[in-house]
This record gives structure tokens, C-alpha cells and sequence, in this order.
């Protein structure tokens, strides 16, 4: 039978990258469809009834939820090549660990982007303590996990895009204060999967403000 | 080698419960080490430099910090006895999503528990809403895996020994409002594993008030 991959995302969506490059990094083609998320399509409510959110993978219409677990249902669907996730149970669940800890500094995100004002510079703040442990943790190895791209890059990576729009917001530079973070992101960039994935800085960057606006009204 | 199993923990941790089921479910013994929250162990910090919160896994000396990656770790770790994911990956998938929803009903119950005058009843009706979800997830089924014991059943029935207190916080009654969910929470309970681990209602709903005085303090 032929896999029919189906991804429901939202170009810039820090999220929908992680699934995207964990698609391309197994080869797997797939149809994107790009969704209206102030205009829910009835595709998207079925498909994620719970949260309603992109991105949702349908694998032969079947629907996997929440970007995280896409990547590694990803990895387990189709094993052979890229592995993902190391295959040490110890070594996995410390990429779990940190994959759990980026996401754990979206609240804080969301404040330093959409929050009010004065909020935006500790959580700016905030972010950057996050990311000094993150390069800690990656220390002078190539990638996350060492020398093999994999869920931690993945991860992370997602939010590259969005570097620009969050020093402009929050009025920081993390090249100043996380310069390997930096390198490892332009590392990860120069992987096909990822250059074809990440969205476009200045696109980003650009789209804020509308976002912004839509936020307040919404 | 005889594998040295530590756990810190505080006893009436829902995450903590987590990991103590998975592993009576896999018959690993393992010393219990009691943890003072207002007063962290040095071995604690140590430990989970990172967020310095138990449960903490200590494996030969080795930790594994959150609870649902801990019972990842410890199933993969122990594959033989009682699994806890299921072996297909979808079937995974979508515990891991139920597992993930479970924790994002923390926030609410925070705000239910120690949030400001006011909140409770907002973040109660959201609590209720959250777990009518989980109820119709259940279906009729035993377990939320089936006939089997496993994953989600874990991530869900950590809160049961603090439902009495939630509903006392919360003026409401979950029986009323999801009396599947009693009812296989009480199926939970005839476990061994869950017998063992669950901490006393009337305890946890005693302590409360000592517990809203600290987070007023702290």
C-alpha cells in the first residue's frame, strides 16, 4: 500500500516545522495543506476535535495530534532511515526531557509576542535564561544528541524562524547571548530538511504585526 | 548488575504517583526517598538541576526528570513485564496525546487549587469540561488502552487521590458529572500497583489548607 501523508499547517507555525522536517528527513512525500486558523476548516475541527490546532498529520486518514508526538510516531512509522530518537531507552528520554523543556518555554513566549505591556521584558528575559540551558546542554557537540541531527534539533529548530521577530520584541540579541546556539542553528540550516522547511525569517518578522492586531481582537 | 533504583518523590504528588505504578507494575523495587519541598535536598538539585521538582528517577546513579517520561523510560527500560504503551505506534501516538492532554489540565487545576478569590469557579467548570473529554475518550472500555492497564490510565489516575479535594474546592461533583470516570478510577484502585501508590484522599484534602497557607507565603 502507499502511504497518503497528509499535513494540515500554518506556514510560519514554529510546529508544524518540526513535523515537516521529520517528514523530510525520512523521504516520506506528502501533501501539505496550508489552513486558514480564522477560518477553521471542517477538515481541521475533524481531524483535531480536541485542541483544534495545526499541525495535524493524517497518516492514510488517520490523525496524529500535537507536533512532538508527530515526530515521533514519525520515527517509529518509518524506522529505517534518519533515526530520530537515539535508540538508548536512558539517551531517549533525555531528548524527551529537553523536547518537554522547549516547549515548556512557549507561555513565556506568548508573553514577550502577544502579552501586554511591560510584560514582554521579563519574559524576554525568561527566554533567554531557557536558551543559556539549552546551550549548555548542546556544549561544543555538533547536534543535540551529538553527532546525528535528531528530536532535540528538531525541536528546537522549530523556532528559528521566529529568532528575528523575538530579539525585535523583546529587544535582545541571541547571537550576543547564546553565540552556539546560533552556530548550531546555522549548522542545522545547511540540512535540506530543514532549509526546505523553515519559514522565512523576514516573512515572519513581517507578519507579527497582523498578528498582533488579530490577537487583540480575538 | 543489580539495578539501583531510587526515587525521589513527595507523597502526595499526582506525577510522583505516575512513577511509582509503573514501577509495582514492573515488580522493580526501589527506594522511596521523601523529599521536603520548602527545603530541597541537595540531592534533589542535583539531581533535576533543571526545574529541581521531584518525581526524580535515579537509575544506577543516573536521573530521568518528569513523570510521563518516566514511565516511557521504565517501560522501555523493563519491556517484558505488564507493558504500559501499547506496540503499535499509532496506538502510542495517540496514549502519548491523551498523556500530553492530561498534563494541560494542570494550569486550571492550579488556578482551582491556589489561584486568586474568584478564579476557582472558571477554572472547576474547564477541569470538568477537560475530563467529560476524557470520559468520552474512555467510551465503555475497561482501561483507556482496552482490557489493559497502561499509559493513560496512569497519567490520568495520579489526580484521583486529589479529586476529593477538587471537588470541595470546586463546588462541584465529578461523579455527578462523569460517573465513567468514577467508576473506572475505582477499577484503577483495585490494582495492586495503583493500591500501593495512591496517596489517601482524606490526607491530601487535609493538607490542603497547610499547602494554600505556603503558596501564599512563597
Amino acid at each position: 500500500m502507499v502511504d497518503e501523508v497528509i499535513l494540515l499547517d500554518y506556514w510560519p507555525s514554529m510546529f508544524g516545522v518540526r513535523t515537516r522536517i521529520a517528514l523530510e528527513e525520512k523521504n516520506i512525500k506528502f501533501d501539505y495543506i496550508e489552513q486558514d486558523l480564522c477560518n477553521k476548516s471542517a477538515l481541521l475541527l475533524e481531524m483535531n476535535p480536541v485542541h483544534k490546532k495545526i499541525p495535524v498529520l493524517i497518516h492514510n486518514g488517520k490523525p496524529v495530534c500535537e507536533s512532538l508526538i508527530q515526530v515521533e510516531y514519525i520515527d517509529e512509522t518509518w524506522p529505517r532511515e534518519n533515526p530520530i530518537l537515539p535508540s538508548d531507552p536512558y539517551q531517549r528520554a533525555q531528548a524527551r526531557f529537553w523536547g518537554n523543556f522547549i516547549d515548556k518555554m512557549l507561555p513565556g513566549l506568548g508573553k514577550l509576542m502577544w502579552g501586554v505591556k511591560g510584560e514582554e521584558q521579563e519574559a524576554g528575559k525568561e527566554f533567554v535564561e531557557m536558551l543559556k540551558m539549552l546551550e549548555s546542554e548542546l556544549g561544543d557537540r555538533t547536534y543535540f544528541g551529538g553527532e546525528t541531527f535528531g528530536y532535540v534539533d528538531i525541536a528546537l529548530i522549530g523556532f528559528y524562524g521566529w529568532f528575528d521577530a523575538f530579539e525585535k520584541y523583546g529587544n535582545f540579541s541571541i547571537e550576543a547571548e547564546c553565540p552556539k546556539i546560533i552556530a548550531w542553528a546555522k549548522r542545522c540550516v545547511k540540512r535540506d530538511s530543514v532549509a526546505k522547511s523553515l519559514p522565512d525569517s523576514e516573512k515572519v518578522t513581517e507578519l507579527v504585526p497582523e498578528l498582533k492586531k488579530k490577537k487583540r481582537v480575538g
